[in-house]
């Protein structure tokens, strides 16, 4: 892992840059390609950049051990990584220890999952989920085309459809991951087996009043449109009492206001809005609330509210019989563990229609992703790595049947 | 007025773009400096730009009337130049009716009242409230500084310290300004009768939490700034109502969050805060109950909660007798009037310490000003003008004292 994070490190502020389709997450991917074929896998990159290395059948259906290699800016060196390097060890001690399971075993370092280009092309590639439309279109924040670095990178978007992987050649989808939140540290879990990824909606809300001077217009003449923001944040404590459940999530990321001097009451603020739950249901309870409560109070401030909708995406739920087996496995291993759910999408969510899936979360420390100080410590990783090989295990030799 | 108003206006978005020491600006003093001499008066422009036009002796202590003829970038044709003018037509009505009062009269339009290097400029400069290190280091928000802006207009720093009058010279400083308030027209009145300027504080506070997921971070293991930032802003009536009085303002105009991503939870929230109120010890007590608001909705939300006080500025007193007097008139004019305090700056604010002062308002429809739909009704600005007219010649006649 390590040696890994050399690949985009930035000595400065000690950060990962290793964005998908980059110079120098191809660098590493071709340096993960060298690892699997030291440990005699089967290996080859696809047509968007997926890395992938297989033990066993080439023609039975495969147990998938997958997770990204690519990186935000200034990530860090456990997102994403860690599955790919675990999914290679278990291999390594099944090869040290001359087992060959029943089922091969293949392991994929996907490829752009961190939404450089707004998708997760590698895991979107593999399930079916892409379009030609979107390939030939997508651009990064900066403007580059999605095909045209995948041409840098040696790819062509004409092959990317030719990835996907036929449903009946797989037989589980198996991720492991760090947290990139504080619940399993906070509860001194070691393990959290995952039973699914939370539904979320973007809205970007507009609040329209009127921009006075700060010092003329009395407090009681303004239609300042900050004061329907704060009012709106102050609710959103009792809009997930009353609508939501403890999964529920609501978020205010971003502010603008207009003009945003000093002396001015803002006359516009436009903000982000971003909710999550596991159940679609609640989700649409709260965002009614939500809908309810800015009307509200944009006529009490005397503003004009407006809102879009930028993305609804449904909660997805992984196999209940794969989620029992982790959660057996993890017991009789003896390591302490929880059920609960992702906020954070991950490769594994195109794969639930397809074929059983698996997502085993260990702890970061203080919640920290997306930043030179994630840490997950090693006695955590080590026992994620186990109750990975113990759960493919399980699966590999038939000992359970994953059919609901 | 509409002659004047060609000076820097923008076809586009109909706003008049005049600051203050650009050539625009120039051109403008130079054609109200050919209007002074037009009239009569003995005309010249000081070193700092300002534009003065004297009728009568020019030894007597003399009463000025002035007003700024500089305007902010797409303002409107009122604020500012409607003192100037309507002192100008005051002096034609003497003339015409062959007039010639007890005191000599000045009429200037000050240079660079809006603050484009961070000060006003020429009314500084009268009263005395220059220094030379300032003048040397002044920038515009560009870079500019102030010293190679004046060059550019043919004006030296040197000789902005000689601009200042003796305060013997000055009988009484007389200002007709817009209201660019809603006050006057939500209560009906044709004249506002100021009696001082808002004193006003100006805060920047930091509000640091820890940036998280939003996906991740259950709601109640944040530390969102925004949310200390929201639950400031919605106490704010209540310590205006605790704390303040009617004439109290407290806005927050500006708010920056870092990292400011919709799916990321503010780790920072940067904002402005500014108060004002016309009692200094007001100001004192909501600045005080502000910070300790602060303190407190920081420990719940577990930020750390940090300010700057970038400004504090006392409140301003026009002098009683003046006040009295120019309600005195309205009232035999038949004029509905009402007192009121200044929430924004003007020049007649720096001289309140050395010669008795007096301003008068009227109104702004819909409170609109600094924007180019800024208009006041015709009949307003001739019955301000007539009250400014009346005033004068009470004071010009000696028909009343000004001692205090």
């Amino acid at each position: 892992m390590y040696e890994l994070a050399n690949f985009g490190f930035n000595e400065k502020d000690k950060g990962i840059y290793r964005q998908g389709l980059t110079d120098i997450d191809m660098q590493a991917r071709r340096w993960v390609m060298q690892r699997f074929e030291e440990s005699g896998l089967t290996t080859h990159m696809d047509g968007v950049g997926n890395v992938c290395g297989r033990y066993g059948d080439p023609n039975k259906p495969a147990i998938l051990i997958g997770s990204h290699l690519d990186s935000v800016p200034a990530g860090g060196m456990f997102d994403g990584t860690l599955g790919v390097i675990a999914g290679l060890e278990c291999i390594r001690v099944l090869r040290e220890n001359n087992i060959e399971p029943k089922h091969p075993i293949e392991i994929i370092g996907t490829s752009e999952e961190e939404g450089r280009f707004g998708g997760m092309l590698g895991a979107q590639a593999l399930s079916g989920n892409l379009n030609f439309q979107w390939l030939e279109s997508a651009k990064d924040p900066k403007g580059e085309l999605l095909k045209d670095a995948m041409q840098k990178c040696g790819l062509d978007i004409h092959n990317a459809l030719h990835c996907r992987r036929d449903p009946s050649s797989i037989k589980a989808f198996l991720e492991l991951h760090i947290e990139q939140g504080p619940v399993l540290e906070k509860q001194q879990k070691t393990i959290g087996v995952v039973d699914g990824i939370s539904g979320v909606f973007k809205w970007l809300v507009k609040l329209k009043g009127k921009a006075d001077h700060a010092g003329t217009a009395p407090m009681d003449m303004r239609s300042d449109a900050f004061m329907g923001v704060a009012d709106f944040a102050h609710e959103i404590h009792r809009i997930i009492d009353e609508e939501g459940t403890d999964k529920s999530r609501l978020t205010i990321g971003r502010v603008d206001l207009k003009p945003g001097y000093a002396h001015t009451i803002p006359g516009e603020a436009h903000f982000t809005l971003v909710g999550r739950d596991m159940s679609e249901e609640v989700m649409q309870q709260v965002a009614n609330s939500c809908g309810k409560v800015l009307s509200s109070i944009a006529r009490k401030h005397k503003l004009r509210f407006e809102y879009e909708q930028m993305s609804w995406l449904e909660p997805k739920y992984f196999s209940p019989k794969l989620v029992d087996l982790i959660e057996q496995q993890a017991e009789a291993l003896g390591y302490s563990h929880i059920r609960m759910p992702s906020g954070a999408g991950h490769d594994i969510q195109f794969f639930t229609d397809i074929t059983p899936t698996g997502l085993i979360f260990i702890p970061s420390i203080g919640g920290v992703s997306h930043a030179p100080d994630e840490w997950s410590h090693w006695q955590d990783v080590e026992q994620g790595s186990n109750l990975l090989l113990a759960t493919l295990l399980e699966i590999a030799n038939d000992k359970v049947s994953l059919e609901s």
